[in-house]
């Protein structure tokens, strides 16, 4: 059965920006102690080798809190370290391959950057989709031009699946991208390259919590 | 079942040094009317809808012809193309992850560069090593030292499965690592290189089974 999941505080886990394997562990340990609710993993420097012994010893932290774990663009690497799916951009591997070989059980994100993208998002084949990059980031190298927050809005008009935003979003950011009416922000460098995992993770929870109240 | 191969004359496509997807194909196309025996497919470069697109092609391309389609370190792509095979080194996937994600139909080879390599390969579950580089190259960038054919021909003393030998061979250095005690030679630039990879597979294979001659 698919899991449940909440895509309120998604963290992308960098292990480099936090340090390495044994830190990222860290990091994602503090951050789903601290309301993180989904993590990803994304290596994209990284050998398999190496990134497959980080998933398993991720999966084996995160399944006992109900927090899934994601895999960065590698089905091969999920299957092998039995994660809860598989987050892929417009030039991996196209949804429908990879649904066929996750199976109905696992999580499928895609990442969408414009309407097109968005409305090319299979509902019977993914579960969610990254929209982005909402503001400027240095994070991701091929990343598309940045949307900003009114563009968000009106694409989040479009929306037949659960909308995770992402680029350059942090604690200051995190209200506004939540009342353009998405379900939930994705962070990497507010959480890896925070000097307080932990404090960070707690800080974005509650801008987001706030947000929604207002919002509700 | 397991496809039978035939390591002789293999051929690791660059579609970047062939100058693209569709020269891949042809490069691909008239070395195997010329004399490979076994193509694998690596473009660490490329994101995996590209490989896939060229993947699935070069499958149609090859399967009549009776050559195996090997994928480079991506298991997800080869199970996505039903390519016939995966090559993996020593900081990719595991063989044994690898081999469980395949099924038993299908080829594995794994990189090796020492005695301890080589040692460590699981004749249960690989099929075939390749052992570099055996002269200096420029192809692989995280290549590791080279061996020589002195060093090449006492490892082989010592091999209990199938041998390909890579790094550098060109038509010059053919015969010499024929004659070291491998089963067939890898080669990159020497075909997608080459002004004619019709003429480059001809020489090639002539080279090869000149050497198997003398050695006979």
């Amino acid at each position: 059965m698919k899991p449940d999941f909440d895509l309120s505080l998604y963290l992308v886990l960098d292990p480099d920006m936090c340090g390495g394997h044994a830190a990222a562990l860290r990091t994602a340990d503090l951050a789903t102690r601290n309301g993180v609710t989904v993590v990803q993993l994304r290596a994209p420097e990284w050998k398999k080798r190496a990134w497959l012994a980080l998933a398993i010893e991720l999966k084996a932290l995160l399944a006992p809190r109900g927090v899934p774990l994601i895999i960065n663009d590698h089905v091969d690497i999920a299957l092998a370290a039995d994660a809860d799916g598989v987050h892929v951009g417009q030039k991996d591997l196209p949804p429908e391959v990879v649904r066929q070989l996750i199976g109905p059980d696992k999580l499928l994100g895609l990442s969408a950057s414009s309407l097109a993208d968005l409305r090319g998002a299979d509902t019977a084949v993914v579960d969610y989709v990254g929209v982005g990059p909402v503001f400027p980031t240095g994070t991701k190298k091929d990343a598309n031009p940045v949307l900003g927050v009114a563009k968000l809005a009106e694409l989040m008009a479009e929306k037949s699946l659960p909308v995770v935003a992402i680029g350059g979003i942090g604690i200051a950011q995190a209200a506004e991208v939540i009342a353009a009416g998405v379900d939930g922000v994705a962070v990497v460098s507010a959480i890896c390259a925070a000097a307080d995992a932990a404090a960070a993770s707690v800080q974005l929870t509650a801008a987001i919590a706030g947000a929604r109240e207002v919002a509700a």
